[in-house]
């Protein structure tokens, strides 16, 4: 299917009255290392302006401070504190691991433990880094079905071993039915597979062609799973939205900053809400 | 009785020509510590937003600079820094102690010193995990009738053996009662207690069901309690402005941060201020 | 003489065409221990937006990240960096010491050591914790004419040995003129004397009574002179815009940020520039 | 030639739809020592919102907090990692090296690597302190056909020998042709030299005589040579957009604080862009 506004209307409900802050779910973010601190900061914006619940952002000590200035609203833990990690991840109704995340052997260590610590009652969304250190090591997904990966096309070669000229809807979602996860597949026309499901992103612009906006959009991804009905409809719905937003902003801007599309969704998910 | 704009008007008054900012009240907020430093900006964020005359942010020294970016209006202390901490507790008008305190040994060991230094010209608002912390030791309030309580309604069960299925308004007052503080309930629909008068909150939305809330809500009666009369008609008229901010903001936000909501404060005052 | 927008009018004059920022002033601003960093902060961001040409400023090590998300248009220094921060200063046209320098021992000796360096060529304003070591250790001015004094009420009868009651303008003059250094005495009612002059600010309003205002005004004062004629018709002007902003803001803010002023003052001066 | 909005309609191209971020270039900008960080951070703004692809920020560690604030649309390195700087300078289209880089010796030994390091196929940008070390050292240019200098005028006489007032465009142009690389003459009108043509920017005003506008326009320019043909048409766009964004923003600002000319660059982009 084409993604459109019906779907947002669809996916994006109203919130029900007799709810608190755990009805919208509790979300893990992991990642940010030394040197790429700003891409979990900004998936960090995205989930939070997406409506989670409650977010714990697991990075490196060194991005606690601007993630604080940017987030008063996200708890922290320190990437070395493993008891403090565990705990978080274990309450988590989803876990985003990989933007910032880096390809060292403790970033890996962090994503084994995480493939290791998954329950079925919990969703992961695998992005960045963490889709190399998946391509390199042939991890196994415990859940496959509630996993979601969102490759950029050369991340998709390099896990599904489909060179970028290869990638039909054939060979995708032929690789998509073997790995059973959720794939969302990022170019210019983002796409998005899952068994006989194909949803088609027609939205969004070379305006976006920019750093950090695919940080974004895992982090939409994950806030979306974490408050509407976790499947593929609700994952096409967070990367059409992101997408939207973005083509919005690109009227008027020649190049679409990640942090501008984050500031924007609260307003634009109101917009689509439906009774 | 239940809560609405007339309240406001008649607690948020004109001031005085002939002031200066500590006629606007000497205000110390404790709390943040390693991981939940965002949860103490937030309440400062309200506080100084609401009008405190001056304000000292007691907390963990890795949330200075995130504070101060947040806010250079703002002193802070080091809570390990013993000396400045009580200097500063003993010169405030109304102190703050809970949001993001955490419930380590040396969480109590600050809420211990609070309640020990107390004096019956302080007054005192207990949060978060102070609640969690006074559950658990049953320390007792030296002085409960300048003592404000803002418990949701798990941390309210812990508080005061009522299951949340149980806490109808005479369980509450007869408890409330006894405890002797004002006592906020907070859910979906608050409640304030206070002897026989209880507040009864229609406004607030789910769009405000997300981490921080609670925080700012904080915030904003430790401001209330500073310049306006201290008593639960000044604290009923925080949690009122809290939840009408937040209601205005929902008409075009699907979530409401609640950085949002202090930002808006000083204009929302000057609406009610009354001549 | 009573301030009114006409003195801003002379005072706030067009920038000469062929011109680069050492034009506009070199600035040093001091100030800012552990505990009060936002102090400083505040004055710079005055300072910036009043459009001194660079700007330095010397202050505690643990400042300087925050000092930087406010303004990447200042330089810093480490206050312990002696060599590098008189390097600075004798570099500086005007110094401002003061916001949130502190009492101790190690901030008396900043202040001597300004004391001791500033030449003939350079201008001194005096704020804050500055005037309370002043007023201790009765340290004597190198050149009192080239110098500003901004104390409030108690901070001036600290300094002067007049009890606020028995601050008229007869005694303060009389104090001025034996100090002989431009002397901004700050309260609901800001009067400015200088010799035979006296200078009344009929603006600012309750809504501006809260930490942080007048570490704004001493920036703004600096600014000014680092760009204007250096003497108290412009001191009197930096007055008076501060105010003048404040009240605009207070039409619709319960209470002004001292922030707030700052981010306004550019279009301010645009307002009142002359040809 | 006189710069005009012709040229930029020429330069800022529409973005071809099949794009993403490596299509937009690959910059490192290195500067920012300890005192002044906040010039590498106003040139990463300038890059950032000029659109470039990929933006990696070489830069002493006291930085990466603050600059992560502000964009976290940002890589970082801390320039004592010798391995992880050379493997994005590597990687690199175009690399800006100077503002706040100081004058150490550190910082010459990072000049004298960049220029070590460089290959044909990038383009490197000298700007602030870098000139200064090359003016002291008279390093060779390895690829002075690929290189931008952006000297003020008390830089260029530095460089080129040659005292402001015997700056003709005759004595410009002949140094420039010795020195082969594009030379941009910053002054109240910036010229800019390459080979036999002249380009004359009449736009800019006194109100941008502010710390940190050069260290902005470097940014722009840099940003600009990563997507646009990397030429002097191209370079005397991005100085012409830097002036033309600055006059707009002096109609209302009596000074125009660079960070607000680096938020305005997106809109004033997709103002320009062409079809």
């Amino acid at each position: 299917m084409i993604l459109d506004e019906q779907l947002l209307r669809e996916v994006i409900t109203k919130r029900p009255s007799h709810s608190h802050k755990s009805t919208f779910g509790r979300v893990v973010l992991i990642g940010g290392n030394q040197q790429y601190g700003g891409a979990i900061i900004m998936s960090a914006l995205a989930t939070v302006n997406s409506g989670a619940g409650l977010t714990t952002v697991i990075t490196d000590e060194k991005n606690h401070a601007p993630l604080h200035v940017h987030l008063p609203e996200v708890m922290v833990a320190d990437w070395c504190d493993q008891a403090t990690c565990l705990t978080a991840i274990q309450q988590a109704d989803v876990v985003l691991i990989g933007p910032g995340l880096g390809t060292s052997a403790f970033s890996l260590g962090l994503l084994q433990t995480i493939l290791e610590v998954q329950t079925k009652h919990q969703w992961l969304v695998i992005d960045g880094s963490a889709l190399t250190l998946l391509a390199e090591t042939k991890l196994s997904l415990p859940y496959p079905e509630h996993t979601v990966l969102t490759p950029h096309q050369m991340e998709w070669q390099r896990l599904s071993g489909i060179s970028i000229a290869a990638q039909t809807d054939h060979s995708n979602q032929e690789k998509q039915n073997e790995l059973g996860a959720i794939t969302v597949v990022k170019s210019h026309q983002t796409t998005i597979y899952n068994k006989e499901n194909i949803y088609y992103n027609q939205a969004g612009s070379a305006a976006m062609a920019t750093g950090g906006t695919g940080d974004t959009l895992a982090g939409m991804i994950t806030a979306f799973l974490a408050q509407f009905p976790k499947n593929d409809h609700t994952v096409a719905a967070a990367v059409y939205l992101h997408s939207l937003i973005g083509d919005h902003l690109a009227q008027t801007h020649y190049v679409v900053l990640p942090t501008l599309i984050s500031q924007a969704i609260p307003q634009w998910m109101a917009h689509f809400c439906t009774e």
